[in-house]
Parts: C-alpha cells; structure tokens; sequence
C-alpha cells in the first residue's frame, strides 16, 4: 500500500521563543513530523508561514493527502488566494487536520461558515479528553479517556456548526467542558478539528495524543484515496 | 391557547424513603407538578407505578401531549404491554421527556435501540451544566451554564445513538463529563433526556432546572399539537 | 403577540423581463410579500439589489428577524461588505431563507463553507415534493407530498455540508431527484434552503408552497426571538 | 490481512417458489454469497431461518464480523431469544446490513426504535439509484447513479430515526423517492440499509448492486475489527 501524504503547516512563530524552544527544539511541526513518520505508514513534509506562498505550492497540495494546520497569532497574515486553493483541495478530496488555535483560522471558518469562538484561559490546568464515540477509528487503541497534566483551557460555548461526529469532549480541572474532537465532511473533504496542543507544553510528545494524531491522518486521507477519479465537481458536463 | 397536558409518571419508591420525603414531602413528580402548574401554560396529571396500569391508562395516554418519566429500581416491575402502549404514542406524536435514572427505563432503550449504559458515581459532587446549544428552546432564559452544588456523577461513555441535538453537557468537580441534554426524534415525537434529579438532592427545585423542565415540556408538546391529524402511519392506505 | 419582520430579498432582473412579468406582474418578491401579508403574522420589507446598498441597510437588517433570498444570475455583483453583515447578522440570530437558484449566492454558499453545486436541466418537468420529514413544523397543513406541475429540474449531487434535517424531497418527471428543503443552524441563526421557484413558472402562487413560505418565516424567525439578550458572541467577556 | 466473516442469513421461504427459484436458483444468499466469495476478502457463511437456531447459534454470531439480513413475511416467527443475541453482538461491534423487506424485521426494528414503516408497490418501475453522498466508502467504484430495469417500489415517508449517514436515494419511474442507502450505529455497530432486492427481480447480480454489497461488508465489517478490545461495555466494572 502506498504511503500517504501528510504535509504539516504551521505559522511557525511561537516556535522560535526560547519557552517554546525548550519544549519543542523543531518545532511543534518537527514534533508532528516525527510521530508521523516515526509510524511509517506516511510520506511527510513541512510548510511554514514564513516560506515562499507559506510553503504551499500549487505542486505541494496536489500531492497532499491530508493537510495539518497549528496557527495561532497571525491567521490574518495568510494569503487569501492560498486560502482558497486549500479550500477547493479540501473540497476535492484532501483531508484537514485542524489543531488547537487553528479554530480561528482563515480556512477552519470558511469551511466552518461561522465564527468559531470560544472560550479560554491559560492556566494550566489539568486536561482529561474523554472518548465520546468509542466505535470511531480516531479513537483506536486508547483507553476511556486519556490525561494531559497541563494544557491551556478551552470552554464552551464553540461556535461551529453541529459536527458529523463527535469522538472527544475534554473535562477541565476549572470547570470548563468542550468538544476536542470534532469530525466534519465538506464536500469530499474529511476534516478532523483536534484541541490539544498549546505550544507551552509537550503535549504533541504524549503517547496518546500521538495515536490520536495519527488515526487522524489515517482516518483523514481514506477519501482521498477512494475518491480522486469521481466526485459531484464533474457535474459540470452533466448538462452537455 | 389551549393547555398542553402534560402527565408525570414516578415509580414512586424512593419518594417513600424518609430522607428522601425530608427533600420532597410530595415526592418528586409532586415538585415537577408544582413547577408545571406555577408556570400556567400545562394540565398535568400524576401517574405512579403502583396505581392501577400505571396510571397510565388508554384514557390518560390518549389525553397526554407530554409524559414525563422518572424511574430507577423496578424498571423492570413495568408492564411490557404499557411500555408499548406509551411507544405507540411517542411514534404518534406524544412528547416524552426522560429523567436521570430513567435512561434505563424499557420505554427509553425502546427507543434508543441502544443498552443506554453509563458510568455512575454517588459522591455528591458539583455538577456545572454548560449550555452546548445555545440557539435552543430548551435553553431560553437560562445563562451560559448552572449550578447544582450536590448531584449523582454520570459518566461518558453514554451508550446512546448520536442524538438529534445535544443541548446540555455536565462537568462534574470528580472528573467525569456527560452529555446532559439530548434531543431525539421517533416518529412524530419528540424525546428530551434530561440527566439531573438524584432523589436525595433538591434539584427539582432549583430554579434553573425547573426552566428547562418548562422549556422541555413546551418543546416535546409542540408536534403533538402540530400533528394530530397527519403522520406516517396513514401510509398503510397508500396502495388502496 | 408582536409580528415578525420579514425582509425579502429578490436581484430584480428576471422579473423585468417580459415572458417573466408576464407571470409576476409584481416581481417574485412581490408574490412571496403578497403571501406573508394576507397570512398577517408579519411585517414585510422588500430589498431589491438595484436600491442602494442592494436595500440592506444597517437600519433594515437590524429590524429583520427572518431574510428571504432570491438570486440567480448578478451574485458576483452583490457587495461583499453587505454579504458579511447578512452573515453576521445570521450568527446572532436572523433567520434565512434562501430559494432556489439562491443556492449559488455569497451569503449561502458563505454560511455552508462549501461549492453548493447541483445538477440542472430546463424542461419543464413535473416537480413531486415529498415530505420525508412529517414531524417537522416547516410541513404543518401540508399532506404526504405535492405536485409543481412544471418546473426547472435540480438533480443531487448537492454540494452542502449534512443538514441538520431534511424536511423536503422532491422527485422529477425527467428523473432525479433532489434535497428541496433543507434546515441547518449557523450560530444563532436558522436557514431554510427551499428548492422550487424558477422564474417562468407561477410557483409562488402555488397554495401548497405558500404554506411553505408561511411556515419556513415562522420557524427561522423563532430563534431571533427568543435569543436576543443571549447567545455565545458574550463570551469575549468571558476571562474579564 | 485476515479476511471479515461474514454470514448471509436468509428466511429462504420465497427461495422455494418456481418464480424466484428461475432467478435465483441458489436461492438470493445464495447469490449474495457468490458475489462475496469472488471479491476474496470474505469468508462467507449461510443462515437459514429453517435450520436449528436459525442457523445462528452463539459460536456461528462469535465467529460473525458482518451479518447480512433478508427477511419478509416470515420475520414474526424468528425466535425473540435470537434477535435478543444478534441484538448484543451489533452493540458490541458486529455489523449488519439489512437488505429490502428487512426493514421490518426484528432485529432492525429494535435497533431503529421506530415503526419502520413505508410505502410500497409492485409495479416493476424502473428504479434510478441516486448517489447522494459521493465521498462514502460504501460508493466506491460507483458512478453518479446506477439503474435497475425493474423493482418493487418503495416510497417516503420511511418511518426511521434521522440516519447518521445517507448514501443512496432511489427515484422511481411511478413517482415515488425513497433513502436507500441509510448507515447508522448503535454502540459499536455499524449498520446499513439498502432497499433493493425484491425476490423476483434480478438485483443481486447486478454489477453495481455486488459493488454496494462488498462495500457495505468493508464499512460494515470496520468496527468488528478495530474495537475487540475496547467498548463502553467494560463500564460496568468502572466503580470496583
């Protein structure tokens, strides 16, 4: 079976504070890349904001099957035209993982088609994610729910639309709850909204978020796969 | 407009033990009766387990818009051809709305077609109930979340079927989360499962709770009213 | 109780033309204000996109709980600015109706986060619109299905997210078929996408799709009311 | 890979008539079976409701990952203590794909918790089937839309809960629309229902319909698979 082919992005901003350079010395995306490839079962490969077109050539997502996004402080920098060449990849089959911060980002709202606020607060508490649909393929081979010491908190209400499916709802030690894993399909796009993973803490490290990050990407690129040679954007010629 | 008739029916067990009568002297479905008649838009009527048919004869389920039901010990003491009688009801239109421990009542896993499981812990914890949905009826005059300072602890995973809508999620001080308010559809009725209501708490009198069990009543009445005079079940003739 | 404000939307052009005035001496939007008006439960506002800021200003769609939208071949020409404040509006609470062709426009296609693509085919077919969903408000008065006797044929696949629930099917003498009411919530907001309404064809004069239009003001205009002092977009205030 | 154990049961009283004995001489498992069998990822097994136990004793259901289900005017005299077992296996992870008049069986009527009601007609239209979600698995190797010649009809309002997916919609030539294609879970099981196959037509040997019967087989068996070792039934133990 040939591999699949993952392409994390990230703004790459926080990434270069000493705080966040001793947590994560490449990266939260060398951190993603390596339980990636770590795995085998995926081809992997980096674009960051501050490269040219973000590093997200016309020839890179052609030959994406699932796209990761961490974004945070500077959505707003990202040029609107990649924007919506992701988008129409999205549609067309390429599958988005979209982490933590990245709820306000330009392509996570305009798949959303809403605002996509939450509540917040950074004070680390104790995160425990629940697995609320144990049948999901997200959630193989994790327990019934799964720690994470310190994380920023996240609160309802999120203001996205009423997910496909959701798989986890995190339980805070401040009293917050929210849906951490949320599945969407758009168009022929499977997209995977996941909400770990603030950039202070080695959460992209831990072995269960790292099970999760990869079912993700399996469960992500599956229509791409299925689907590159049919789908409703040939509809087109039906009238011809 | 004409009242919606609302009956309530409680195996009416506990609410003869006498530290539960020190919190609800006229047992619970008393609390929600006084609740429902102070709020002047319901008839309501009260069906107890050990009345003859339950209380719940053809006379009075023909004449109720909205069962409310509360049940925990003797599920299974339930006459299985009343069960049906209330399901050919719900299918026609008659709201159900289901409390607590009446998620393993047979009408609700009849409904559900699910084991309807969770997890249970009786330490009296803080509940926090967020509002997940705040576009809903069920949450009118209510803020972002309410209280109950002492309640029974449910746990996910809730073996149910993905609900219609989530309206309420419960964070709990011990750790667990639950999906507190769920909307579902079967036929032309409408089913709201609402978790709080141990019998030893006063959460029946909280003014809070005691919203969404008026908001509750008027959503699950409304098809009734609507209705009436159509459904799926005049197909039978179709081939006539 | 106090109307609710409509405000119905049309782009004008169609109904200059003569074989189209010839059916709606009086515009499309017209018909569908004629209709809400007789049934007197609201309070009507036509917006034309040829009127200053296309008849959407601030004032108007402040005092509009439910925004009807016909659209077809100018909706690049549509402002966008005016489009973000339709939206904005939408997640706080304003119901949206969009009919037919409007399936194409910035607003819809905005709040979906998807191409909204379907089939097409301009041949007069026989429309049968089939209740799938009897239990649904937007269906009151109607029976099992409905005849068009000609309309303009839309064929699936349609490009949107999952509904929160379909209310209408509609099956075509040329042979498709067709998700022609469709319910989602963004925010706040309730929309309705409603199918029939080709330009040529007297439909919204049809009595059957009249008590649509009836029923689609009513239940989209509901949130708008209940949910004016309340809602997620406080939750900025929230760590303060 | 180890192949998925499917077992086909059949009530096999229509299977004995000269008519359908003409179409089907292997009876229609028996035609299920053959398609199966040729793809190479099954391991198929028969169940007939006129052997012992229905030919689904406890080691026959512990040995089944996906179990295929015809039944029609016969589903009365299945053995409630049978359906009981089938019915835990589904919650614990075995799929099931429910094939035309088994929409009122047993098994899928307590699985649905509704009526499961519909309209029918046995005129031979011509059935159009309609791909109605293009990005699921159960559609791979489709086209938009494949076609039977001839089949009994079947017509909304089918009286089901809000599927969690639906993939297919048949049009027919007499007027009538129906979900074909439905998928739903209940605890760990996958479930699809697929409408055609009435007994005197050809179906099962249709090159799109063995397309549909090894993808639902694929998509049912998943879960089986995956979650051996995992489930919500373990919950009981969560308070030792």
């Amino acid at each position: 079976m040939s591999k699949i082919k993952v392409t994390i992005f990230n703004e790459n901003l926080h990434d270069k504070e000493e705080n966040v350079k001793a947590v994560y010395p490449n990266g939260m995306h060398g951190a993603i890349k390596e339980c990636l490839d770590a795995d085998g079962r995926f081809e992997t490969k980096i674009a960051l904001q501050d490269m040219p077109s973000h590093g997200l050539t016309d020839d890179v997502l052609n030959n994406t099957d699932v796209l990761f996004w961490w974004g945070h402080i500077i959505h707003d920098k990202v040029d609107d035209a990649i924007v919506e060449k992701v988008y129409q990849r999205v549609l067309k089959g390429m599958g988005l993982v979209v982490l933590h911060s990245g709820h306000f980002s330009k392509i996570f709202k305009k798949l959303m088609g809403t605002g996509c606020n939450l509540k917040w607060r950074e004070t680390g508490d104790l995160e425990r994610v629940w697995v609320v649909k144990p049948s999901h393929p997200i959630v193989a081979g994790l327990g019934e729910y799964f720690e994470l010491p310190h994380e920023e908190t996240y609160g309802e209400h999120f203001d996205i639309p009423a997910p496909d499916e959701v798989v986890f709802a995190s339980w805070f030690s401040g009293g917050e709850l929210f849906r951490s894993g949320c599945c969407f399909e758009r168009g022929n796009g499977r997209i995977f909204y996941f909400r770990p993973g603030h950039e202070t803490f080695p959460t992209y490290y831990d072995e269960n978020v790292k099970k999760v990050l990869i079912n993700a990407a399996l469960w992500a690129g599956a229509p791409g796969g299925v689907f590159q040679t049919y789908g409703f954007w040939h509809t087109d010629n039906y009238n011809k």
